[in-house]
């Protein structure tokens, strides 16, 4: 693996809840076997209709308390949309980070109002984002007879660093950790705590195409020839083995 | 920016104190105006000295607790260097974690002996990622005539999240973040919270090709057409705006 290429799929259109993500990207694009496919979070809930108008919401006492606690004041609706994502809240002064269903530990319980046409529409990530990759995977087969890996991202923030990075929420055809403990370095001395978080830096890596703004949001990732299989779930660190949750 | 190229530059030899890493890489290498060279902290380490026998080395009491508290008991003057390294410990049960010299918080300091020839010589991070990328962006200018973006790379672990993922510790010559802010997003609305970590984004992709065993710890990123400059201080988030610290 020494040459990579990294592939914008371009002129989705706007996408809208029911629509055949797999058929506006299989027509859009010239798959090969192998190809790993990283597509935005915000385009597979738009199709999965996994999108809430806040104004339907009813605040929660807790909700207007947190509101108020936190840079910009949102609306507590908003508030009470992201709780309802979340099964526990980590900090909630001036920025609201939660544990989403999923296991994720993120902003806002991954709910996100940007690219969304709308003023009241928030987007909520997938339910079940391995799932919602599988679908992408079986659906491309199906269309293209080509066998993808595919990769659901999001863009998280994290602790001691600045800035937001892409990662991988949901994964299906290719696997999530590349554990190298044991296989000898360079020197022949056994590499220790060398488990590389290969779908994350998949997902980085498609990040640099994707921006924010150029709405390229599915970029095929060639040349990584991956074996085996994982699931988002991998990359979550165990609560009980988290120093920091 | 919608196709992007990754390659890892190959042949390097064993990386010794002294080398001419620039004229290593360029002799190698087809480098183009506009590429960002992604060098993994140990070969530049290595070329810098920065490499340390911990057999010379007087372990302290504290050293000799901290040692005893951890996963496979190292030698306690290992845990030593990675102490000197280090202006703080954040977590030291099973794991040493500590905010080093620079600001980055990460596993032991940034102290490893994976891929350093010898079985007692330890690699520390380089006294000033950044200045080492400027180096190296100045040397590579002084060879090859053209201008080419630095990023000084090692792998990291996270909160939250499993595996470790390459980020970017010194840079030269391209920005460290790209603010998005108040750019209108797809919909015409304001983007919030969209400050991009580009540069880790950068290391992450390079890190793909880079693997661990496969010596290409060099790796060339094409078609990026970055404007501006940073450094890898604008990657650390202020002890005083962490949440987590």
């Amino acid at each position: 693996m020494t040459q990579l290429e990294l592939i914008g799929v371009e002129g989705l259109p706007e996408v809208r809840p029911g629509d055949d993500l797999g058929e506006l990207i299989g027509s859009r694009s010239r798959l090969e076997s192998g190809d790993v496919l990283v597509v935005a979070q915000k385009v597979v809930s738009k199709s999965e209709g996994r999108l809430i108008n806040f104004r339907s919401v009813q605040a929660s006492d807790e909700a207007k308390r947190i509101a108020s606690r936190l840079v910009a004041s949102p609306d507590p609706r908003i508030v009470q949309v992201i709780l309802d994502e979340s099964v526990r809240v980590l900090r909630s002064e001036r920025v609201l980070i939660t544990e989403t269903r999923h296991g994720f530990v993120c902003a806002n319980g991954g709910v996100d109002h940007s690219n969304v046409p709308g003023s009241d529409e928030l987007a909520l990530l997938p339910e079940d984002p391995d799932a919602s990759a599988g679908r992408l995977r079986d659906r491309l087969r199906e269309l293209t007879g080509v066998e993808v890996g595919v990769i659901v991202s999001d863009t998280f923030g994290r602790p001691w660093r600045l800035g937001i990075v892409n990662v991988a929420l949901g994964i299906a055809g290719l696997p999530a950790l590349l554990d190298l403990r044991g296989s000898p370095d360079d020197t022949g001395k056994g590499l220790q705590a060398t488990v590389l978080a290969i779908a994350d830096d998949i997902a980085a890596a498609a990040g640099l195409v994707m921006g924010k703004t150029n709405r390229a949001p599915v970029v095929i990732v060639r040349g990584l020839a991956l074996q085996g299989t994982g699931t988002g779930r991998d990359l979550i660190r165990p609560a009980a083995e988290d120093l920091f949750r």
